[in-house]
C-alpha cells in the first residue's frame, strides 16, 4: 500500500507554478517581522482520521523553497493516521518553513482527501471480485499525483490518458459509424498491447460490442436489472470480456454490483469531488 | 458579476501541463477510429443547476489543441445555469474536439463548483454588512483561476499570496515574540499600502493586537460568545479596526456573525472542498 | 496513410529549443546582407525518392519564426515523392524564410528518413499476417513525432512509453523473481485495459510465460528454428497468445517470420538508425 | 580528445522532455512488479567497437530520475571501447535504474554513433592539412551535444548557428544581388571577429568571391578537376583565403581533397545519418 | 539591512535565460585554450565604493554552471564595500569559473548599482519622517531582485505589482469617471487588507480624493507650494491620509519634502537609471 | 538604421516572466474600478528627445496580454523622436491596455536609453575609421534585445556570447600559460570562421600577441601614448591585425583614438549604464 510518485519534470513544473503563485513576490510578513537567522522545526500532523498521500510532493515543496530544509518522514503514502498523528517533521530556517507551509499543505490535504475516499471505496469491495478504479476526471496538471493517491487508498487506476488505452465512446460512434466498424479499426490501428474497450448505453449496443469482439464493455448508466441482464449475455462469450460499470456509482451500490459479477466500477468522484483532509504544520522555534 | 481571468503566462503553462498529460502521447482511439477529416460541433451544457466559471479557460483549452476550433460563448462566468442550459458551442475537427473535451470539462466543472458554492455563501450574507472571502487554501497552480471563480460566485477575495497582504499569525509570533513588536516591525517594513492584520486566538491576544494598532484582527476559532465580546472591545477603538472571523465557519453560522457586526468571514472550503459540477459536451457530427 | 501529429505542448517546446539553438543570437549574415523588406517564396522539394513525414512540424517551424509566413502543403505525411516533387511552398519575408530553413529541413529530413525506412519494412510484410512495429529506441524528445513517422510509413506502433503498456523483461525478473510471480503482480496492479507481455530468451522461459498466462510473448534473439518451435508451443494455448519477435531483425528475415506465423516484429532501427532523406528549400525572390 | 559538454539550461530542458515522454505517466510494469525497496547496480557496456560520447548526459539522466543514484564513469567521451568494455556503472533503487535506462541509452547510443563516424573521417585525414568539420544539419535541439560528439570523435566544428559565423549562400545572393555587394555589407555589418565566408558553385562565382575579398570560399558540389582549378586560383591571392569543400563528400574522396590542398571539408552525414551504436545496461540485483 | 531574495522559480528561470544566452553554444575560447582539469579560485571584489546586492544570485549563477563550485560569501547584501574589498570567493574548475564570470558580474553590478543609489536617497532622509520608495519601473523580469536591492540600500518598497496594491490613476479616471465613484468601487471590490491610494495632479483632484475617503493620496508633479497647500488640506482629515509625492524627485528636493511633512516619495530612477557598479573577478590558478 | 529583433523563444520567455511578475495576480485596481467592456486607444509618445528602440517587443507585450489589441507603429527602431512625437498607437479593451502599459514602457524606455546613448557614440566617430562596439556587459536575459538596440543607435556589435568569438584574456593566460601557446591552441580548436583576438595590458604582451599571429589585439586600459606606440608596432605586421581599445573609454577620448588609427573601441557603458528614456502612454477612452 505504498505509493511513491516519482518526481517527473511535469510534477516539478507544477510545484514551481504553485510556489511562484504564493511566493513569487516574496513574503511581506516574514520579511518584515522575522529574524532571518531564526530556525525552527515543525511537525506535519493529521487533525482528523485520514489516509495520507502526497508526502513526497510535500517534501519536494519544502526543499524547492530552501534546499537546506531537512525533511524526515514519519509515515508513508497509504498509511492511515489518527487525529494528532505525525506524518513528517521539517527543520530549517523559520522564514523558509513558513514560506513553504501553505503550498505543501495544499498538496497533501487534497491528495490525502483522494486517498481517504479511495480507501472507503476499496474497503467496500474488499474480498469481492469487484475492482474500483478512477477516471480521467482529475484536476488538470495533477493526474500523475492523483492516480498515485488513488492507489495509495487501495483503489486501482483506469487508463492514464488518451494514449494509454482504447475506449470507444458514443462520441466516437457518432463520427465513426457502427460499433463493429470502430472495433475493427481500433484492433488494426492501436498498439497490440491494448485491449479494446467499448462504452455502451443499452443492451442493444452491448450485443453489438460483444459481436464485434470487444475485450471490455463499459455499461454506462445501466439500471441494476440491466446490469444483471448484461452479465448474463456477457457470460455466454468465450473468452468472456471484462465488464466495467460507470455513471454516478455510490458506495451503497457496490455490494450489488459485486454480487452481479461485475469486474470493474469507475468512479469520477474519487478525484473530482473528494474534500480536502485537515492536516496542519505545528511549528516550534529552535535555538539557532 | 462577470469574471474574466486574463490568460497569464502561468495559466497558459497550467493548460499546457494539463493537455500534455492527457494528449501528449496522442489519442489512440481517435487516431484508429475516426476519419481525420470529419468535423463536428458540440454544446457545453449544464447537467444540474450551477453557477458557471472558467469559460475563458475552457475556450483556451480548445484553441490550444487546435487553433481552428471556433468557440462561441453563450454564457458568462457568474451566470446561473439551469439543467440543460448551454454555456458554449465549439466547432471544428471532430478529433480535435474529442481531444480537448476532457481537459476543458475538468477545468470548468471544478471552477463552476467553486463559483456555485461561493454563490450560496454570498446569498446567505446578501444585504448584511458581512463579506465572505476565500483563503490561500487553493489548488496548487490554480489560485488566479479559483479566486476569479470565487468572485464569479459573488464572494470576495482575501490576499492573493504572501506578497500582497500582511497577516501576522501564531507561527510568526512564536518566532518574533510579542504582538506589539511584530506589528511595529510590520508597519516599518511592509509596503505602505497594506493594512496590518493580526490573527488572534483569545481575547487576551485580541487586546494586545488592538493596543498594537492592528488595522484588522482575525478571530480564529472563537465561540459565538467570544465573538460578541470581541466586537464590544473592538468598537471602543478609533478608528475601529476591521474584524475577520475564520475557523470552520458553516453557512448556518453566517447570520449570527452578521448580526454581531463582524466585517469578514474567510472560508477555506470555498476552494478546497467544493465538489465538481456536472457539465458535459454534447457532440453533433456535421457534414464536412 | 495520413499522419497528422498534433502540435502538443512538448512538440512546441522542442521546436522552441531547436529555433533557439540556431537563431537565438540572430542571423549575422541575413542581418548584414539582406534588405529587411525583401520577400520571397520557396518550394520544399524532394531530392531523392522518399516517403515524406513531418510536414506539420516544418510548417509550425516557419510560422513560429514569423507568423506572417504562408505555408501551402502540396503533399501529406505518408505520400511517396519522386525526386524533384514538391512537398510544400512557403511565402513571406526573405530573412524569415532563410532563418527557418535549416531547422525546418532538419525535422523533415529526419522524419522522412524514418517514414521511408518504415515503408520498406511495411512493404516486405504486406499481405502477410506479420505486423512491423517500432520500439522505444527513439530520439530523446522526438517520440510522438517519430511514432507518427513510423505510422506514415505504414508500420505500426509498439507501446508509447513506460506508462502505456506492460512489458516484463529480464531486468524485471532479476529483481522480481519468477515469471509466474511477475505476471500475477502485473495482472493485479496494472490498468485492466493492458495486456501482459513477457520477454523471454529461451524456450524454457517461454514455457513459464505461457503457463503464467501471458497475453503476449516476446521472443528475444531467437534462432529461426527456435521461433518455429516457439510457435508450436504457443499454438497449444487457448486463447493463443500473440507472439512478437525482436533482436536485430533485418528485412531479409521478415518473410521467414511471416511464414512461421509470428504476429509482430519490433525493429529499433526504424527510429534509431534511419538515414536522413535529402530534401531542400528552393528559394525565389518576389517583387515586394 | 576529451569532450565535456556542459549541462546548459537547454540540455537540461531536452533531458526533461525526454524523461517526461517516457516516464511522465509512471512505469506500469515496475510499479506492479518490483519491490520498491529493491536496489541494484548496472554496467553501461559497449556491445560493439565504438567511440563513446554523451556520458555526461547519460549520467545527468540517471540523476534527474533519482538524485540518489550514484554514477561512476569508467571512460571519457572520445575513448574507443572494445565490445564488452564498460563505460560506466550506476547504483541505486532498481525501479529508478530501470526508469532511466532507455532514455540514457537513447542519448549515448546516438551520440556515440556520431563520435564513431567522426573518428573514421578524422583518421582518414590524420597527418594531412585537411580538417573535417560538421554542419548545421543536426538533430533539432541536440546541436550542442552533437557538436561535442563530433569533437569527441576528433573532427572539428563549423559555425554553431546563424549568429556565430558569416556564410553567404546562393539564397542570400538571390535576394542581395552581387557577391561583391554582399561581402561589402557583411564586412560592415557583422561583428569584427568573424571571417566572411562565401559559398560558390562555379569557377566564375569563385572569381567574384576572391575579388570581393572573401576570407573563406566554400566550393559546393565541385568536381575533382574544378577543385584543382579552384585551388590554383586561390593560391594567387595574398593573404590566401581558406578553402572549404562540401556536397556529399565520402570517405573515399578525402585523400584526393587533401592532396589538392583543400583546407576544410564539411560533412552533413556526421550528424544527420550516423547509425546508433549498440550499448546496453547490464543490471545486477544487490542485497538491499 | 540584510536582504536575501529567495531563489523563486522565476529567478531561477531568469538565471537560466542569462546563462543560455552567454553559454548555450559553449565557450570556444576556454574549450580550445584551457586544460579541462585546471582548477582555480577567484575573488569577487569591489573596484569602487559601493553598497553590494545580488550576492545570492551571483552564487546561484556559479552553482548552476557547475554544482561543484564552492562559494564563500565575505559580505552580505546591504554591506558597504570599499574599493578592493572582497565580497565573495569561488573555487572550482577554471573553465567553469570563467564560464560563469560575466553573467554573475552582470547581475551583481546592476543590483549593486541600485542598492548604492538607494542608499544615497535613504541617507538623505534618515532621521526624518519621510520614506523613499521604489516604483514598478523595474527591469522586466527583475522586479523581485531589484526590490530586494532597494531594501538592501535602505529604501522601502512600493506595491510589488498590479495585484498587491490599489492605485487609482488618471488613466483609470478617464475610463471610470469620477474619483468618488472609483474609490467606492475599489473599496467594494479590492481585498480588504489594501488601502486605497489615489493619484492626483491638482488641488481640485486632491479635494475629491480626500472627500472620497482615499487612504493615501499621491501628489504627482506638484510644485513645492502646492505640496505645502496639499499638506494643509490633508491635515484637516481624520484619520489623516498618507501623502506620497512623485514625479522626477531629485535628492536635492528631499529635505524640503521632509520638512513639509510628506510621508512618502517614490523614485523611479532607483531602478530604471542606476548605473552599474564596478566589481570584478580576480582569478588565481591553483595546483590541481 | 532599422533594427527588427526577431521574437525568439527566449525573448518570448522574457516577456512572459515580465508579464507574470506584474500581472500574475491580476490587476486589483482595474478589476474593481473599470467597466470590463470599456475600450480605449493610447499613443506611445516620447517625452524627451531620444532614439527609439524596442518597438517590436512593446508590441509583443500588448498582444501577449490580449491578442485583440491592435498595434500601429508610427516609427521604427533607430528613428530619432522629438519630445511629443508618437512612436505607436494601441487600441483595445481599456483594462488590457492598462495591464500591459507598465511592462511595455519598461522595455522600450530601457532599450531606447541604450539606442540613444549608442547614437551619441556613433556620431562622435562618424566619418572616421573607428567603430564603436558593445560588450557582453548586458542585462542578463536581454542580450539579443540590447545588441539590437545598440545597432539601432548606429554602433556595432562585438561577439554575441562565449560561443561566437575567440577572445583570449588574462584569465585564460593565467591558466593556459603563454600567449603563443594559447593562440596556437585557439587556431587549432576554434571554428575556422573565427578570428583570434587577444587582450593585452602592456606593450610586452602586445609583442607576444603579434608574434603569435593574433588576428585582433585588444589594448586594455592603455594610455594615449601607449596606444600610439601600439599602433606603430601593429602597422609593421602583414596582414595588419585589427586593433581594439577598451577600458572606461569616454566620448571625449574617441577623436584621439580615431586619429591614432584604432579600428575598434568597445564600451560597456552602452548597455550597463544607459539611463532610461522618458516615454509615456497617453490613453483616450473610445465609445465602445
Amino acid at each position: 500500500m505504498t505509493a511513491t510518485p516519482d518526481m517527473t519534470p511535469s510534477v516539478a513544473a507544477l510545484i514551481d507554478l504553485a510556489l511562484e503563485e504564493d511566493l513569487g513576490r516574496g513574503d511581506v510578513t516574514s520579511t518584515a517581522v522575522l529574524d532571518p537567522r531564526a530556525t525552527a522545526e515543525a511537525d506535519l500532523v493529521a487533525r482528523e482520521r485520514l489516509v495520507v498521500a502526497g508526502l513526497a510532493v510535500a517534501a519536494a515543496v519544502f526543499q524547492r523553497v530552501d534546499r537546506s530544509i531537512a525533511v524526515e518522514l514519519a509515515a508513508a503514502d497509504g498509511d492511515e493516521l489518527a487525529p494528532g498523528a505525525r506524518a513528517a517533521t521539517v527543520r530549517g530556517r523559520a522564514s523558509s518553513l513558513l514560506a513553504a507551509e501553505r503550498t505543501a499543505l495544499n498538496f497533501v490535504q487534497r491528495l490525502s482527501g483522494i486517498a481517504t475516499l479511495s480507501r472507503r471505496y476499496h474497503e467496500a469491495v474488499r474480498g469481492t471480485g469487484l475492482r474500483v478504479t478512477d477516471t480521467r476526471k482529475t484536476t488538470p496538471g495533477f493526474r500523475l499525483l492523483e492516480k498515485a493517491a488513488v492507489r495509495a487508498g487501495g483503489a486501482a487506476n483506469h487508463r492514464f490518458d488518451l494514449g494509454s488505452g482504447v475506449l470507444i465512446k458514443d462520441n466516437h460512434l457518432a463520427v465513426a459509424g457502427s460499433i463493429g466498424e470502430a472495433v475493427l479499426r481500433a484492433r488494426a490501428g492501436a498498439p497490440h498491447g491494448m485491449k479494446i474497450e467499448v462504452e455502451v448505453d443499452s443492451l442493444e449496443q452491448l450485443d453489438s460490442a460483444l459481436q464485434a469482439g470487444a475485450d471490455i464493455v463499459l455499461l454506462d448508466n445501466f439500471t441494476a436489472a440491466n446490469v444483471e441482464e448484461a452479465m448474463r449475455r456477457v457470460r455466454t462469450r468465450t473468452p468472456r470480456p471484462l465488464v466495467e460499470v460507470s455513471g454516478g456509482v455510490t458506495l451503497a451500490r457496490l455490494p450489488e454490483l459485486a454480487r452481479a459479477g461485475v469486474d470493474l466500477v469507475s468512479v469520477g468522484a474519487l478525484t473530482h469531488s473528494a474534500r480536502a483532509m485537515d492536516l496542519a504544520l505545528d511549528i516550534r522555534v529552535r535555538a539557532p
